[in-house]
């Protein structure tokens, strides 16, 4: 926080410079109206690019990709985004615990990053619209948690759905319908009992089901 | 039900002869108002019975508790009331099967069984009058899923309170945001991998996390 820069850095803004801000929020606007028009399983980058009057490759360079592209438009932070997907990655005698962890940590954590996770589940459940957009990225996301060789895998992506609709569950209790007794249960006492769980889900595609 | 109560008993009103339905759907106008003003919590079948201008001696008689005056006014049928705290009872290695058939029977079923729940649930989380009543009167129907020892025993009630989340969780999944993985599972193969995972939260409570 030196006070020399104060003066140099930041440009002015309000007569608009087409400056590299100006264009993410343009890229943002675009995508916003685009996924509410087309849906996101309809939206390519290269429409949005086109809305908004960039390139393509500049889309990819703020955004990485639509998925990370839809998440801003919903204000959702990058690290809600990756880290239940990072945490299918790891042992598999403890991935129930790592995904438990890592789903409490973003939904039930700071308000950055659960607020808007909250709001996106909300329009999910009350409008027609929200709904086929989130349903259509959390079916990407469900996906993309599972390792390349998994992705395909029928089963494993039923699994993995699962985990997160059973996740997504304790939060409906917990900060949305707000039922006493999961409002006032301790954060440990809640990993402890769901944990396993969700081990016991993720161990079954190794299991018995298919082998027999 | 003696014919000859009819004259003596409830006045008229309106027009209409006071037959039986007059009053139940009296009552159900009533306990709609009241629920709504004061909670689910803060309501009592005296108050409502002195609102609906009954005795609450009939109140009880048509519904039986304010748990079930509460679901009636939501249209949620007594089976789906029962159903689910039924499971609970019975042979305890099998209650994780039980519980989850036994939820997604009325969850997942017959529309007149699951969409007044649907409706329940989505009013509770996109109203906060709603989440209140909802939450204090699921909170109720958790406690009585339990056997009558284990109502006070804080484990249990957390217990049957995450389960309950899970499977709610499984709804919002395949009936409300509708992610395609989980719309699409078939029944059984979804009641094989959720009851071990609502068997094992439920194995917890005659485990180790207390007896340490």
């Amino acid at each position: 926080m030196s006070m020399g820069a104060e003066t140099a850095a930041p440009r002015r803004r309000q007569g608009r410079r087409p400056g590299s801000n100006d264009n993410r929020q343009l890229v943002l606007d675009a995508a916003r109206a685009r996924f509410a028009t087309d849906g996101y399983a309809g939206s390519t980058i290269r429409k949005i690019a086109t809305d908004a009057g960039v390139d393509a490759s500049l889309v990819m360079q703020f955004f990485g990709s639509k998925q990370e592209l839809f998440a801003a438009v919903l204000s959702i932070t990058p690290a809600s985004l990756t880290r239940f997907s990072d945490a299918f990655d790891g042992p598999h005698d403890t991935v129930g615990e790592r995904v438990t962890r890592a789903f409490l940590a973003v939904w039930d954590g700071d308000p950055q990053d659960s607020e808007p996770l909250l709001a996106m589940l909300r329009a999910a459940i009350s409008n027609e619209q929200a709904t086929t957009q989130v349903s259509d990225f959390i079916q990407s996301r469900i996906t993309d948690a599972l390792a390349p060789q998994l992705r395909d895998d029928e089963d494993a992506t039923i699994h993995a759905g699962l985990v997160a609709s059973m996740l997504v569950g304790v939060i409906v209790g917990r900060r949305m319908v707000r039922v006493g007794t999961m409002v006032d249960a301790d954060h440990e006492t809640l990993v402890g009992l769901i944990a396993p769980a969700i081990q016991t889900i993720l161990d079954a595609r190794r299991g018995d089901s298919k082998n027999s």
